[in-house]
């Protein structure tokens, strides 16, 4: 507050710039609900006056409204849409959203802190999959949601799905058409998604008394469709081949399809394939892949209100979602 | 530079603080090379000396390290592998990239020079399709590098490719392949990439004694799959078909290979298919697409590097950069 406030009062003020005493007090206190153009009205009838304004041409951070929006990398074109749902959120609520594309983890934590700092975000939606130590001090720092990827023990709000319910229901699926040698394409295990797909995949197996067999789960390391291409194709020229494929990411549903080419079978007939996600590539192959809806809009969506009502009260009782996910039925999936 | 600088001597500092004169001189001139802890003890040296050294406080604002990368929106996978290169040449440079997904017009230009302010960006990069006026209001208020989609004669440095040529081969290529009806899906007008790919359509049918026949020019409004395949298909249901469509995206040419399928038509035995960007689809895609690769990543590290220079420089002379496309031929073309 500026010094010698208290020498003259609001209503010196009112009567020089013509604006109200509630809208000064409000400009005093560093509102944000106020428009520029008032705002600068006030500070130039305080300067005229003699006042020392200082204080008050800067918002102080509390009022900024940037909202940082982290991904692990821009590889993955499933963040696309999730991403637009946050974006339409904040500009409903009058804030600006960046994007960074960066791993968060003990080495470049503070380098994410700083970058924070030096663009005075107001809060941050993580869709990374980060360790507990860099998430706590992350949080700790800033409003912070988690999106999709978290760890739900933390103390730390987050929008996701039940990825054991959803691969659970897509296996599942799969049984129903007849299938019997049913092999899984898995993500990185690092990832909570992943183990919880896998969880799903096996609940689903058991519950059909089907016999667990690890020579068809294929564990990649990363989201890659050439890695995917060479596993499935090596898996369907073994002796005992899967008559279907549930993988994690529609990345991999359309290695699959293009393995079975390459080894002379034929999706769906002998193969059946669900993918993960929905994203545009499982419509716009050929044929189009059957796969688990995300509702990645409104992941995006209610993640970023979520934050914005944490931002404007920091003293909110955490409170998380779980969203609904569906299975999708196309052309690569039919019965036997 | 502090008031009372000329006072007293660097020398004084260093025997203070145990600093060298040369690290003392460079906190004075606010370089970005040195540490923030040496920064912070040649302050508190010159604060025990009784300097003034508000001005050294904070860091002015072209020694800030944010670039800003703008895109148009996140539907569009294309723009994926430029921002990791822009990222790989920022990072190199020690600065820092956030992306903005925004397009950027008439009426919310204002509304980018506030964000641009705000987290006291040092350069933006922009990709979008920008009104004349827009684009140099931008240009005229931060340093400014055009990547892909440029106004070439404009004063501001861009890096694009040569789109005129590159649509002229790959049409060169489907004639070359025997094929006599060539049709051309296009993206808006209002992008000069779709002007000038129209004009090395053009050129190619008018260097092979062609009919320009506008009929096969469907001219779409957005980068829509849904809407190429339905364009698609009611022109491959006509009495007089093509046999070969070239395409300004991957995506129409994913949908035209739909299309070609729903009409009982085969790719590449009787619809020949060439796309554009080289984007993931294209190799995920079965059958994979011919397409014209465009160097992604490099459009965006030079792009990043050419910013880079004009924020150490802003004296520096305009100069652009045309790089290189090249065809790569997959699996939807073959001779008939």
């Amino acid at each position: 507050m500026a010094k010698e406030t208290k020498k003259i009062t609001y209503s010196e003020i009112a009567r020089r710039s013509g604006i109200s005493i509630a809208t000064i007090s409000r400009v005093m206190n560093n509102s944000s609900n106020v428009k520029d153009e008032t705002r600068k009205a006030v500070i130039d009838a305080m300067k005229e006056l003699g006042y020392d304004t200082s204080a008050l041409e800067v918002l102080p951070s509390k009022n900024n409204n940037l909202i940082l929006f982290n991904i692990p990398s821009m590889d993955n074109p499933f963040y696309s849409p999730i991403i637009q749902g946050a974006k339409a959120a904040a500009l409903r609520n009058g804030y600006n959203m960046l994007l960074n594309a960066d791993p968060i983890d003990e080495p470049s934590i503070n380098d994410f802190l700083s970058l924070l700092k030096k663009t005075d975000a107001a809060g941050v939606i993580a869709t990374n999959c980060m360790p507990r130590s860099a998430l706590l001090k992350l949080n700790n720092t800033i409003p912070l949601v988690q999106c999709c990827e978290c760890i739900p023990s933390l103390d730390i709000p987050f929008v996701t799905i039940d990825d054991v319910t959803a691969a659970k229901n897509a296996v599942e699926y799969l049984i129903s058409l007849g299938r019997k040698r049913i092999a899984f394409i898995n993500g990185p295990l690092q990832y909570k998604y992943a183990q919880d797909r896998l969880k799903g995949y096996l609940a689903a197996l058991d519950e059909a008394n089907f016999e667990r067999d690890s020579s068809l789960i294929l564990q990649l390391q990363e989201i890659s469709y050439d890695m995917a291409v060479s596993a499935a194709f090596q898996l369907l020229n073994t002796s005992n081949r899967p008559d279907a494929f549930f993988t994690s990411s529609d990345v991999y549903a359309a290695a699959v399809i293009n393995a079975g080419r390459k080894s002379g079978l034929s999706v769906p007939q002998d193969i059946a394939v669900v993918g993960f996600d929905n994203i545009d590539l499982s419509f716009m192959c050929t044929p189009s892949i059957t796969t688990v809806n995300q509702p990645k809009f409104q992941l995006g969506f209610h993640s970023c209100e979520m934050l914005i009502k944490r931002i404007c009260n920091e003293q909110l009782p955490i409170s998380s979602m779980y969203l609904n996910t569906e299975l999708i039925i196309r052309e690569t999936t039919q019965k036997v």
